[in-house]
């Protein structure tokens, strides 16, 4: 398989999220026209996207969208349950342990940990907030896919070096902050502030911006 | 000005994040290397990013990080204040609002509505939560520049509709919902689901990936 820009796989999942709003309308069919504007991009693009994983589509009629739904799952590779252990059970922590978007794509909170007493042994859902003195071990037994991680900034590298020792291959962090990790750790931070500089962006520098 | 792709935007964020913290540590020149390491690319694509809006920096020489960090501050539209107002006064509505990323980079949350009788009136920091109702009142009055949405899923498309009759020109949603805005209007939607998805593909995908 060619390697694939970052850019690519977020307007992957953009197209999920419409194809699974069409599949639960009950529209069949879809064209690059239309995934294109969803994803504020071009036909071409979208075709071009989709070349990377093999062939879709068939001329003049479009894509079946459960078949082309189905492909961008496994693509994107959700034809499996992840879990995921939230680090920092804080406002962020609590919003996404909550999050109604996450198990629509397959991903189970399943550990949720912090450091402050009062808040261990509480209960969030379907989980208990535990000691994050546990996370190694919990981590080193396999319990988790995926490591969340929204502690305060000057705590974010300090918890990254320890879930990353204890076998951890994939983070998202919501902390501000710079981290680093090993090459074959997959780490992504998002970050809010660039979320809204995305829209000053456009804002100060209208007309002549480009959507894609 | 030449067109500008969002990918381009979003490591324009992440060139300055690098910058600023330059900055902080004294650091008085850096280079492409350097940018292209933080931002996940290649040191060509950091200078064909950077001379779309201009010549930057000395062959050999590299670049002087304030005066960097403060062309792209420019190009980012964040020479000003932003006001933001925050909608929804849930988990997502109040971690956003305390978050620290934001006075950082001149974003002031300067209002947070909800239309829950117990939250309205309740402190947090230093707003007080209003009423829904006021929205329009106070976006027609020219109090914000740029609408955060945390409200449930149900009622956004709802609440974008009042923000932008009003005169909102810049949203930015939580809201795991394929939202329609006028063609004037710049919106983003934030979805956590999207992040996890770029591990997700990450981990599936290896090796052959592509870190940009």
């Amino acid at each position: 398989m060619k390697r694939i820009a970052e850019s690519t796989v977020r307007r992957l999942s953009i197209y999920l999220g419409f194809l699974e709003d069409a599949q639960d309308r009950g529209v069949l069919t879809t064209s690059s026209d239309d995934l294109a504007k969803l994803g504020g991009t071009t036909s071409a693009q979208v075709r071009k996207d989709l070349s990377f994983f093999g062939s879709f589509g068939k001329r003049g009629l479009g894509y079946s969208v459960p078949e082309l739904a189905a492909r961008v799952r496994e693509i994107l590779g959700l034809g499996r349950e992840w879990r995921v252990c939230i680090v920092g059970a804080g406002n962020i922590g609590s919003a996404l342990a909550r999050y109604a978007g996450f198990a629509e794509r397959g991903f189970h909170v399943s550990g949720v940990y912090d450091s402050d007493p009062v808040k261990i042994g509480s209960r969030w859902g379907a989980v208990t907030v535990q000691d994050t003195a546990d996370l190694e071990r919990d981590i080193s037994a396999g319990r988790y896919d995926i490591v969340v991680l929204t502690v305060p900034s000057e705590n974010a590298q300090e918890i990254v070096d320890r879930v990353v020792a204890a076998g951890t291959k994939a983070i998202l962090s919501f902390a501000p902050v710079q981290l680093t990790v090993p090459g074959d750790v997959e780490l992504r931070t998002v970050n809010m502030a660039m979320e809204l500089e995305a829209l000053t962006f456009a804002l100060t520098n209208r007309p002549g911006r480009d959507k894609q």
